[in-house]
């Protein structure tokens, strides 16, 4: 499962990863990569159709250089992306907005990874089976081993497809506003104004067994940054 | 800047908005497609280049049928966008994970709009100050009047970008989990477990002029659901 093109500690540059604009928010650690694929949920998965780009949210996994996605066979997105068609992943996370003293100079704190790459259908039942864990284990990590896993009937309704991290790029911006000289002098508020995404109580489901407790591997994720996952990986 | 073809209340299904599958997450009033762009912070905006898709996330802002963008004119994405590809603008508010007793239960509780469309690039002196006003306050309202206003300069240096609202689709899906009746008996914790995004207390910038206070304007947002706009349009 693992792409030889992909094991270097460094991201290679290619003509789309290259940074064009503030080339000075491009990462090339493989490591930073990881970082944001692992603490992202969900990712926005954009295939091209006859009729132009589609782009479509859907929850992802990672294992090693590869990520997996997971859906109907009859899903649009997923058809298009299963004729081996060139996709791009993104994962975007947003830490808070940057208020400048001037409009010009507003901006997000973000961390944000982009997978170039074509879609793999995978067919291996094995890998089928581990791509469809690392996509449960990344909405919580336990959840694969509490949760009833898939039977024959539901594997043959769900297509799994992988894309290779060979080609990725990774964006990161953070700290205060860059205003102008000018500005500085101005009476205007100016900094961040911080996100954040914390897990909730859990809402148990009314069919519920009476008494049966919230399971450890979601209770301890309650009140916590939702994308912290320092810990996910055991 | 209305689009006529964008006006009625109801969305007109197409070959690109029918839903597939879960046709009953799907959502028709025009009305559901406006609340959702206008709780957002922030898009994935999809392009098609030479070599295949592109997904980035940015900012944008919301005037009755039209959807605006802006960014570098040196921008890969926005130089695409202006040679008036077709664009799919992508905006995600996720809510909770969707915890069922069987893996393939899973999901995740979201409200999704997606926009197809041509960019258009907007040239026009007003509708361009109109459009970065509106991605200004998309972020926070009350910021375009509080911080100072582009200058002919920093227009120079913007692009600004068009996409009617009059091809969308709108995904909702809400509740708990949906589990096989021969699952329900499993002694396996099932719920939605929400994920709550909130506004943090404001980093104020170090070189602020000592005494400035934290603006009105920020100051409600402190502790508030980021994506409960339900006052942002006065």
């Amino acid at each position: 499962m693992t792409d030889p093109t992909a094991s270097s500690s460094e991201l290679s540059p290619t003509q789309r990863t290259r940074l064009r604009r503030y080339p000075e928010r491009g990462r090339t650690e493989r490591a930073v990569l990881y970082e944001i694929l692992d603490a992202g949920l969900f990712c926005h998965l954009g295939v091209t159709e006859d009729a132009g780009p589609r782009v479509i949210p859907t929850l992802y996994g990672r294992i090693d250089d590869t990520l997996y996605i997971h859906g109907s066979p009859a899903s649009t997105t997923l058809r298009a992306a299963q004729r081996e068609l060139p996709v791009c992943i993104t994962v975007t996370l947003v830490q808070g907005l940057v208020l400048a003293r001037s409009v010009f100079h507003h901006s997000a704190n973000f961390r944000c990874a982009m997978v170039f790459g074509r879609a793999r259908v995978v067919t291996d039942p094995e890998e089928r089976i581990a791509g469809l864990r690392a996509c449960a284990e990344q909405l919580v990590p336990g959840r694969w081993g509490a949760a009833r896993t898939p039977s024959r009937e539901e594997l043959a309704r769900t297509a799994v497809i992988a894309v290779s991290l060979a080609e990725a790029s990774v964006k990161v911006r953070e700290g205060g506003p860059h205003d102008d000289d000018d500005d500085l002098k101005l009476d205007v508020w100016a900094g961040v104004l911080p996100l954040e995404s914390r897990w909730g109580a859990p809402e148990p489901d009314p069919g519920l067994q009476p008494g049966t407790p919230v399971a450890a591997h979601i209770e301890r994720l309650v009140g916590r940054d939702a994308f912290d996952r320092r810990d996910k990986r055991p």
